[in-house]
């Protein structure tokens, strides 16, 4: 049997996991902690958008059917919504999985691929399973994608260029004006890939915030949204991708014919109806800022102000230390030491009553840092 | 623009995209049917595991949340129910994901895949996208998968065999004797796929039919299942393979970290409990079975014996033009024409009442067409 090393893809072997927030169960179990509060992966604090919840009720009896192949409703939906064709648009098992058939229609081994320095850890996971070579381009001092380095980085064999707007997990985002410059006579043959999964968030606070559908005809842009964050559906799987009808047909070939179960197209569905809801959210999460900015401004923290719904925060000490007493405290935060930054947590923005929780204890575990 | 169709993998072009079940309500709406009814995509005609919609009502509330990434609750169900160790799995956004991991652990460009001819697919597919080389083997007259045949075939430059155990279309299955002779001294650079998606009505139905889980020491085999069929969980897309330990952690490193759903994990869970479910399922079906095969006996029509819930029919003419007759009176089946069978339609086993009204519509459209 131990020949079937010699079989895997030696290039792939250092691939590092990815790695998720704890659950909430895990950390009570593990720890034996009744009440846990989780503002590590940037989920929607109010819970899933109502009218999703209700179409999924609807649609309980039929779950022993597949889920529609061509996702023709959710589609139709969508392109009535952003006012985008149909046949522009391409879902996924959550947008990750469009990032995935992206490097697949497109990256051949040794391709160029441009990446910041950190962001999302999905494109460099995605970049390496391709085989592609890839260069990474450093955020500026403000925590800024640097798009003027990332254009001058650009080769004969440069392919594909990731910008997470916002970016993730810095949570700063690329102004229009940077956009429009970046875009303007770039090669025609690279695929810039546009990830607004806080699309919502980063539109609502900032007029200067481009919105990737008006740049579409620019370039060879995929530009990719979630229903995990304002829609509250994060555990279904279900995002998207926007780009020509002829990329829409290549990514198409390498898509699993029931990647999007029926559930979460049902419920994807509902969810672009539920304006309240959506309102709602966006109140809750700038009302939290402002306490959150508010709070470490009082705590002498120093912290990167966001566009998002989550923000990072330098602790100024270890943050796995903090990490884990936070998680002792039984709140759940990430430490981004994986993305190189190793005073900093993020801290997702939740309800009144868990942003207080998560201040409350991080005072505490900060004392005992500066008494130890 | 233009210059982007340059950029998309070539070798690809060609693959056929792949050919689903027509929805029921697609349908209806296309031709203005009230009664439709599915016999087209070897669902379970009884709905989903009572205990998994369950399930998802409790878990409805957290849908907000991201899956567990480790899988880690249902994982273990899973080793519990079937007596295997949780390291030794892993699960998928459908069976179908599985295929596609394994293809892009183990096979590289001209590598050598070898498959039946005609069977489940998606096997073909995932080996086109991987740019393997193909070798296609014929099933015998009888339609069953000819593993000597397979067997001969091999090369150094093999790098995995597929077996769908039993197949879809054909519904036959490969004997135990027939499987441990397949695997004798198999060489062991090799990975075999063994597809048991259907394991629970053939296991229940023939005592010579194989459980690969016995097999797992004997060649790098990955045995996957699914939750689609037996349990009437199609639309929440939840699979799992079992293998090697070592396997599973090459898989692992291109499962996108989320690609099992919440609510699959929850009811997948639950519905490996529901043991009245799958036994009202196998009394269905089989009785479904006997039925069918009594009235095509009376009708003149030759079938296949299936150890499946889905069966071949010989409607000895075209069988488009049958699926579209069917089709007219609201009874969508399978033509087998994309599989090579110009004269077949594939028939699930559904309930009683639609057996009967299966049966009904086809005597009709053979008559009309015997009188033509």
């Amino acid at each position: 049997m131990n020949k079937i090393d010699k079989l895997f893809r030696k290039e792939i072997e250092d691939i590092p996991p990815y790695i998720s927030g704890k659950p909430i169960e895990e950390v009570q179990r593990a720890l034996g902690l009744k009440r846990v509060i989780k503002l590590a992966s940037n989920e929607n604090p109010l819970g899933p958008s109502p009218k999703a919840v209700a179409a999924i009720k609807k649609n309980l009896k039929n779950i022993n059917r597949y889920p529609d192949a061509a996702v023709w409703r959710l589609k139709a939906k969508i392109a009535k919504t952003i006012n985008v064709n149909i046949d522009n648009i391409i879902c996924g098992n959550g947008s990750d999985e469009v990032i995935i058939l992206a490097m697949k229609a497109f990256v051949n081994k040794a391709d160029g691929v441009i990446i910041a320095k950190p962001t999302f850890l999905i494109y460099q996971m995605a970049a390496r399973a391709a085989e592609a070579d890839i260069k990474l381009i450093p955020l500026t001092k403000d925590l800024k994608y640097d798009l003027k380095a990332m254009k001058k980085a650009i080769t004969d064999k440069t392919r594909m260029i990731f910008i997470a707007n916002p970016d993730n997990p810095a949570g700063t985002y690329v102004t229009k004006k940077e956009l429009e410059e970046f875009l303007e006579d770039l090669p025609n043959d690279i695929i810039v890939y546009l990830d607004e999964a806080y699309f919502e968030f980063a539109n609502h606070s900032f007029k200067d915030y481009p919105n990737g559908m008006d740049y579409l005809d620019k370039a060879n842009l995929i530009v990719t949204r979630s229903f995990s964050k304002i829609y509250g559906l994060a555990g279904l799987r279900a995002g998207y991708g926007v780009t020509s009808k002829r990329i829409v047909s290549y990514l198409d070939k390498f898509r699993e014919p029931f990647n999007v179960n029926l559930l979460a197209q049902a419920a994807a569905c509902a969810a672009l109806d539920d304006k309240e809801f959506v309102k709602k959210t966006l109140k809750t999460v700038e009302k939290g800022k402002r306490f959150l900015y508010d709070s470490f401004d009082r705590m002498g923290l120093k912290y990167v102000k966001t566009a998002t719904n989550f923000m990072m925060v330098d602790v100024e000490t270890d943050c796995a230390e903090i990490f884990e007493r936070l998680i002792r405290r039984g709140v759940i935060v990430r430490d981004m030491k994986a993305w190189g930054f190793g005073n900093f947590i993020r801290v997702t923005v939740g309800t009144h009553e868990e942003n207080a929780i998560f201040l409350d204890a991080l005072k505490k575990v900060l004392t005992r840092k500066f008494q130890s």
